[in-house]
């Protein structure tokens, strides 16, 4: 079994949800697993001076559309969120903290987490919605709330966003296949081709 | 016969320059044809404060790659070019000289421009250059050069740039399919899709 391919994404981005309804299975055709990686991309925005898609002139309408867009293409439910951007940090924070006992059980957090927002509109940007979409899963609800204010996960938070930008994500969702980046959902069917072929 | 398609490009711009390549013959597959609109990027980055790709924190090294890794997959020459990136007005200029005498050497004309730059590494944003390449074509050289300071194709240039962006245009490649938006290289294959289907 080759190396996991990372993915990276940021709970308020709807490509990054986009792709997390896809990339799993792209990966198991070619026999790799996936290593899911939420990071913050406002720590990314504070460096390039870029901003969320929804908020830049001229691109917001289009941005919009193409969410939408691209999730009937896929297939994917997806409802406009009343907010939007939101925090990314609770339920990142939330993610690590399980991560680090049952990563199986991270992932269907996160899964069920942008579910939460990107379909049924829930505000998951708040630690309580975060326990409470937790609890679902059968994880312990004041335990989640208290770990998202834990010293040692807010620092697990930083670092997973300092080592993504180090080895050079800057956007959502963001995938290495190797060490070879590809940015964007709309770059998914290369990362397909990518581990058919070796490359090109 | 449908409407044309529209296609929005910059001559600084290496997606546009990939998707000047694939563009008519996506469009000739479903008994479309295309209109080439050259405009100023510059003029969108004015509004929305956006820089281009290679200049940007962080993306400007994966740009770069994915200019490359662009080309590769759909068989397009290209070599990085010196000077990146550079003025699109003269080239747009002449452009719209030659348009609006006969549309079909114009469009040589863009490939050929295109060519120049990105493969030749040849600086188009010179008029010189720019009157030598259109000579290539039988295009008069004085006549190219001193269209391109003629007040009226000037204007010309400003008129079409202005309309692009208050038609929603606002990268490179940017294309609609009757009122249908695509922005990127990368959805090409969405508008092959959305001429197929009608959309979706």
């Amino acid at each position: 079994m080759s190396k996991p391919i990372d993915f990276y994404f940021d709970f308020s981005s709807p490509y990054g949800y986009i792709a997390s309804q896809r990339i799993d299975a792209i990966a198991i055709k070619h026999g790799r697993s996936v290593n899911w990686h939420p990071y913050l991309l406002g720590a990314v925005f504070k460096v390039n001076s870029r901003k969320p898609l929804p908020e830049q002139p001229l691109v917001g309408d289009y941005a919009r559309h193409d969410f939408e867009r691209s999730a009937r293409l896929y297939d994917v439910p997806f409802k406009y969120p009343t907010r939007m951007p939101i925090s990314g940090v609770s339920p990142s924070r939330a993610y690590y903290w399980v991560h680090d006992r049952d990563q199986q059980t991270a992932k269907e957090l996160a899964l069920t987490l942008y579910k939460a927002y990107f379909v049924e509109d829930r505000d998951i940007s708040n630690p309580e919605q975060v326990a409470d979409i937790a609890a679902t899963l059968g994880l312990d609800r004041s335990g989640t709330l208290s770990a998202m204010q834990e010293p040692a996960i807010k620092e697990r938070l930083k670092r997973e966003t300092d080592a993504a930008i180090a080895r050079g994500a800057f956007g959502s969702p963001f995938v290495f296949v190797d060490d070879e980046p590809f940015w964007g959902n709309d770059r998914l069917d290369q990362v397909d081709r990518w581990l058919a072929t070796g490359g090109w």
